[in-house]
């Protein structure tokens, strides 16, 4: 309890799962505080499409503190949690130790390597604003520089751009790339030969979307063949150096570019703070969402591994949504002292864009594919970003994109910006590291 | 000559006098190559709003590929110049090397601190994008940290801002910077006392905007104080340390934010070129804008001190625009065998936004204020953004924060960006950096 009496609970994690647990909350008599490292939220679903110059950063994040203004009850904290201490029920950031009487965790997932040597110190990875950016800056840099690469070696090894991991995330920005490059960069770097630019998608499995149903995923290989992407499936990543990937049987692709979208696991923040995780750190759960052991702490979201029905539910917005709904209620059932429900999810379906007029959906038993497909895609995720100025903002760029077959955003910018996988500044100096000597076309 | 047997123009800055230089030399049978260190031009008259969360990066920012694609003979390389050798006729960059048979210089103007301590390493400067958004990263930062300060001085000290510069980049951010607090920050920092924020301007001569006309000085000074920024008339900036601003008369004011818009000097190529410059950096030209001894080296814009009745022309954009199309004309005389033109500046008026329904505007004799001056001052800025998508979503900004006092882009991000005052991404920790303990609100 704090000095207003109410309890209090602390939501971490400013995503869909947490930000739908605190606005459940605001109608009950509590104190709610939300914790997060970045002061909005960002809209996953489309940061594809800021990595491939189509969205600014701005227009998938809404400040958090606008979300809860008009509920007097929540309030917000910039901080970055360090560990939990669930016995005496405070929160250590690095700025001040926060107390709770119940605790919300929704700290989502970050990307995982799987231990394969090299993508963290060389692969790109799309979890973040700043990871999708980077890898934005990356690109452009990589046709900066090929634009001046006498050596064809070295300027194939640059416009040779591999994703690894043929899931909605690699697949999505496999087409959003090809179509940013076979569009307006054809038109920005004419003294270059688009032949020799090369997008590979690597699947380790024997199939792309694997969740989806079969004819979506062969509708989505049949169009990324179409598009120019090279998938090929079957294909294992044994290491990621800085100039090139190397595959399980001695095969290797000469690259400067490795977008890692092969695996995630759960925000590291239970494992360190003594909660039961599993291999992938995700926590499992009761079916009331709570914590064995811990009745005042509830995990939602990508964090959570609930089960339902003998599988564990997959890490998606509509299940993060669900989960903090339920969480947020069974808490305020037990300061009424009331026993928690069991969560039950409805799912209902998943879809994928692929590119203009491209996309997959699946709902219940029935699939649509196509131009009808994209466009409930299209609508669906307007209407799912938070903010009215974000939806006229996405709105027109994508209009822009689809009319005038430009990208707006396509600088390189913040030019000193440090890149995710630690190689300080690496995004924007990719053209001043090249060994090389670059000359003035024309120059003999 | 190159290869095409054409002479090859180097522009040298992305800028107004850049590009306009470029775009004029494109009609002409040269080749024609802009270096600049950025991949887009920035429109530098709406940097302050970027400062105050109004507008993204992206609005005010147009890539360069993107204005010249239209031309042929004009080809564009992101390189950071480091030393011009104007006997071999070759630029070495971090890159390339570049040649070339004439040169336009038009790198612009960087800060000037006129050697006051501290200034470098403690104060924010708006003369990039990169400095707007850290500044106003900075600000959100400030207050985040301030609803979780228990000392009432430290608390007071980071809800303290000083501008210190009262010409148009001075008044304009702290006209701006008085809109954002007492606009949308109020609703955003309910437990924020916001007569403890004060926006302090500092001048150290006896006028504000001390090149417009007197009607138009006194408008902005009575605006101003109407905002709520105390305006210090004759105040002259002795040290700037990391918690203060030292004032000469042993005066001190307290503060986490110094915002050094008092001077600019010539960006620094010139100089370590062994080219004649003055003590502000700026070089002097030939009334044709070419260099003394280098008939093939043209300076124009900031950085050319051109004199015309005997005063210096200031830096101002149409000063660098009329003066880019003049020494592109002249280059293409040469060209042709023709003795260069002098330049004949024509001032076209000045003008300057204090706030909304606020600007004063100079043409000529006569001086308007208030809304129809602040209505031209919107449609003048508007007509020259680069890029017909920049002014829709400039509008739509504008439009948005007139009509529902919103500012929309009001994130800390990149979240790990590095303060352009070389401290370590001390935009962003400042929060964290603050040696208090901070408590949870109603904490006891």
């Amino acid at each position: 309890m704090n000095r207003s009496g109410k309890p209090r609970i602390v939501v971490m994690g400013a995503g869909f799962g947490g930000l739908w647990a605190a606005r459940s909350l605001a109608k009950h008599p509590v104190d709610c505080l939300v914790v997060d490292r970045n002061n909005y939220h960002t809209f996953l679903a489309l940061l594809y499409q800021v990595a491939a110059a189509e969205l600014e950063a701005e227009d998938i994040a809404y400040p958090v503190r606008s979300i809860i203004s008009n509920f007097p009850n929540i309030d917000f904290a910039l901080a970055h949690a360090r560990r939990i201490d669930p016995q005496n029920r405070i929160i250590e950031t690095d700025g001040e130790t926060i107390s709770y009487d119940y605790l919300i965790l929704a700290t989502g997932s970050i990307s995982h390597s799987f231990g394969v040597p090299g993508v963290e110190a060389h692969a790109y990875c799309l979890k973040t604003l700043e990871e999708a950016v980077a890898l934005k800056n990356h690109i452009i840099c990589c046709f900066e520089a090929a634009t001046w690469e006498a050596d064809e070696v070295r300027r194939r090894s640059l416009l040779t751009f591999v994703i690894v991991g043929g899931g909605a995330t690699g697949v999505e920005y496999a087409g959003a790339l090809s179509e940013l490059v076979h569009g307006p960069l054809v038109q920005d770097y004419r003294t270059i030969d688009f032949h020799d630019v090369r997008i590979i998608l690597l699947e380790a499995s024997d199939s792309l979307v694997a969740g989806m149903p079969a004819p979506v995923r062969d509708y989505t290989l049949e169009r990324l063949g179409k598009m120019g992407v090279e998938v090929r499936l079957g294909a294992k990543v044994r290491e990621v150096t800085p100039a090139a990937v190397l595959l399980s049987g001695e095969k290797e692709i000469s690259t400067r570019t490795v977008v890692w979208t092969a695996g995630v696991k759960g925000e590291p923040i239970a494992g360190l703070s003594g909660l039961p995780t599993e291999p992938n750190g995700r926590v499992p759960v009761l079916p009331t969402l709570q914590v064995t052991g811990h009745p005042e702490i509830y995990v939602v979201g990508d964090l959570a591994s609930i089960r339902e029905n003998g599988r564990v539910l997959p890490m998606v917005a509509q299940v993060a949504i669900q989960s903090a709904m339920t969480a947020a209620q069974n808490v305020a059932r037990q300061i009424d002292g009331k026993a928690p429900q069991p969560f039950r999810y409805r799912d209902r379906g998943s879809m994928i864009a692929i590119g203009r007029n491209t996309a997959g959906v699946a709902i219940g038993s029935r699939t649509y594919t196509g131009f009808f497909a994209w466009i409930l895609w299209l609508v669906i995720h307007l209407f799912n970003l938070i903010g009215f100025r974000n939806r006229i903002m996405v709105l027109i760029n994508w209009a822009w994109d689809y009319l005038l077959y430009e990208r707006a955003v396509r600088f390189v910018f913040p030019s000193e910006m440090p890149s995710p996988a630690g190689s300080q500044s690496r995004s924007c100096r990719l053209g001043r590291e090249i060994d090389q000597q670059r000359r003035y076309p024309g120059e003999v």
